[in-house]
């Protein structure tokens, strides 16, 4: 069933061009005509009749003949023939989405956010986003992981804790919205040895800062046969990588129209977490306030040293305090007061958070009972341990954060569709 | 940062073979272990002073040489000359994980699903689901679409229905967890022009079927500038073909393993609703009890004929009557007691709904009041209609459903991981 709109992505010659009239400029006795498609805008040339009824926020199907020129998006111009439009807008379009900067706050963009899109410049953050999550998969895939598709409704108990949304299920059961898909990614490494998933997760943390949403896109993998930590963060340096590669090569236009300078990377330095406190301690004349945890400003400043030291944009911090780190962060072999673990910095900011995980099922269950937590209410998350796990690890990634960061983003809603913060829940 | 566990993926000459002892067998003088991989199984032979210390369950890697061998699965044996045993189980594995049929009942499965994955045959399943998720999205991304994620979480109201859960947010917000992300692929056309996600939907119904889950993965797309449903239609039946073509080049022996016969697509027939429900009447002796939609014993009448008549084992059914069609629908042109919407058929249950929908300001908005809901409520969504729409249309497909369909399973909870039912949220 070869049918009109099928044949007219492949652009055959003499195929119609279908798009929006995204900004008409009137010139002496022709128009040009901005046409926003898929893939891009199209310069297209029109006479004045043909123009007749057109405005901008038009749907257009429009033929003719496509001319070189090197001045024009995409390196042609489409000199119009006929025009078909095939839909008008009941009101003008607001004037700044024709617009390269948009202009607005981004308060009141956030406000108009199913129109300020069809800016390009916002548009584009979402499709270097498209570029980032096919990377991410497209690796991983390459190096045998498997996709999963974890549920986000659980039951209320097991993870306890602040963070979570709750929710009435059925009968007087409570449900909880997963924060991660932790527990499932581990299940999942018994069964296929590395898996990935690309899912939402939800966070009812009461902070309202450029950097939280409570609602995000995680990237999580995780993987066995592992012999430390080091093996998830050599995965994850690969992975960004091939990331970046793949932008380079498929995201230039978006790029250039964000004037976005992905970093170079190569080989990413590491830093233990105590080393680094005390490093910026002395280096920048700071008090250590709390020894478990990095405050935003140590976070910058780490990121700053290893700038100066490595030439590195990204560095990774290791062998955080067991203290702050979850009950199924492999403590260290030597000393059980640090993690097998470690958090990934990025111009200063945490992007990922990963480590070795428990696979021993005497060693998880003591760690449950040291810190006052009842196995039983993890008895289906034990249930792999007691049946054999390989050593594992993994990591999760805030889709949002990284497009933000590898962007020069300000605000993480900027990096976010439609974004949910403590004050937003919609458009 | 070149790792043992990165290098050994790659399976270099020399290199070890990682996995979990699946299946042991003790031979004369020496035993066979089978080991899982997440490629598949690996015929092990070893002497028995080697096995020593390894049961089933246990996290190996194996040292040894590769010798060709037709019978065993992947095509050869690995003589294992080393063994390193990287962890033990602190049980014995259930007995039947090793075997090709795990014998339980589902309820009894589904309670420890997350050893029970570790069968062959359970295994398979989510392997093939995989396979259908990237045989989904490579074919769309060959089409143009671009992959968004749009929020789950969204304000109470102007989405109605008793099939919402609800919760408590931030204040004295209620939040509602999305069932479709219909609204938001419908804004994206505005922007991208064609998009799909792949994503969690939540359904508050109170079914306890083997077709129905309260949570769910969709395959949703939706697409601009087409001139009729059968656009929609056209593109599935090509992302159909491209799913089948990727499972049979990609996912034989995970086909094989489970015994499926996958679907020969070609062009998929289709036939309207008012006629259909007619023909099974007469055809098969019934009464119409419902002229607005279709009961599940319907369905599976239209595909039984329509394969008798066809050959086909799918069927679009086209031009719902409006009355049970959603309020964003495009009715027919001719007639508006009908819409220019379908369902998709296969084997006797509906795994698509899809159509055109209304692209026009004055007329959603009409639609709406003609159905007594407040245009007001849908202040964000009708946004885009203001501003100017293409004529678009696109659809939603549920994974674990068409998993199910495709790989002919009983109950729709073998084919998703962790299924959530109204009494079901764990594991």
């Amino acid at each position: 069933m070869e049918t009109k709109a099928v044949r007219a992505f492949r652009e055959d010659e003499g195929a119609p061009l279908c798009g929006m009239a995204h900004q008409i400029k009137d010139m002496a006795g022709f128009s040009f005509l901005m046409l926003r498609t898929g893939l891009g805008l199209a310069q297209c040339v029109l006479d004045k009749a043909l123009l007749e009824g057109i405005t901008e926020g038009c749907a257009l199907r429009l033929y003719g003949e496509k001319v070189a020129d090197e001045r024009a998006p995409g390196g042609f111009e489409l000199r119009v023939s006929k025009a078909e439009v095939l839909s008008r807008p009941s009101s003008p379009l607001p004037p700044q989405i024709g617009k390269y900067n948009l202009g607005m706050a981004l308060e009141n963009e956030l406000g108009i956010r199913p129109v300020a899109l069809r800016n390009l410049k916002k548009r584009a953050v979402f499709k270097v986003q498209e570029g980032i999550v096919r990377g991410f998969r497209g690796f991983l895939e390459s190096q045998g992981f498997t996709e999963i598709h974890s549920p986000k409704l659980g039951l209320s108990g097991a993870e306890g804790g602040a963070n979570m949304f709750r929710l009435p299920y059925f009968g007087d059961t409570v449900a909880v919205l997963a924060q991660s898909p932790q527990f499932y990614k581990q299940i999942m490494v018994g069964v296929f040895g590395r898996v990935f998933e690309v899912g939402p997760v939800f966070r009812a943390e009461k902070h309202a800062t450029a950097r939280h949403l409570n609602e995000y896109t995680s990237l999580d993998f995780e993987m066995g046969f592992i012999d430390s930590e080091k093996d998830v963060m050599a995965m994850e340096t690969g992975m960004l990588r091939a990331v970046v590669e793949l932008l380079q090569a498929e995201y230039a236009p978006q790029l250039k129209i964000l004037k976005a300078e992905l970093p170079e990377i190569d080989e990413i330095p590491y830093i233990e977490f105590t080393q680094a406190k005390e490093a910026i301690a002395a280096r920048y004349n700071r008090r250590i306030r709390d020894p478990y945890d990095l405050e935003p400003e140590e976070e910058q400043l780490i990121s700053k040293m290893m700038l100066e030291e490595t030439g590195s944009r990204f560095c990774f911090v290791t062998r955080y305090p067991s203290k702050k780190r979850p009950f199924y962060a492999m403590d260290d072999f030597d000393d059980e007061r640090y993690t097998r673990s470690f958090d990934l910095l990025f111009d200063g900011l945490e992007i990922t958070t990963g480590g070795q995980r428990i696979h021993q099922y005497d060693r998880q269950v003591q760690k449950l009972l040291d810190r006052g937590m009842d196995p039983a209410e993890f008895e289906d998350f034990l249930m792999i341990h007691k049946y054999g796990m390989p050593p594992h690890g993994g990591l999760g990634i805030g889709l949002e954060r990284l497009t933000m960061k590898f962007l020069g983003l300000q605000n993480i809603r900027e990096a976010s569709l439609f974004p949910r913060d403590i004050n937003r829940l919609r458009p």
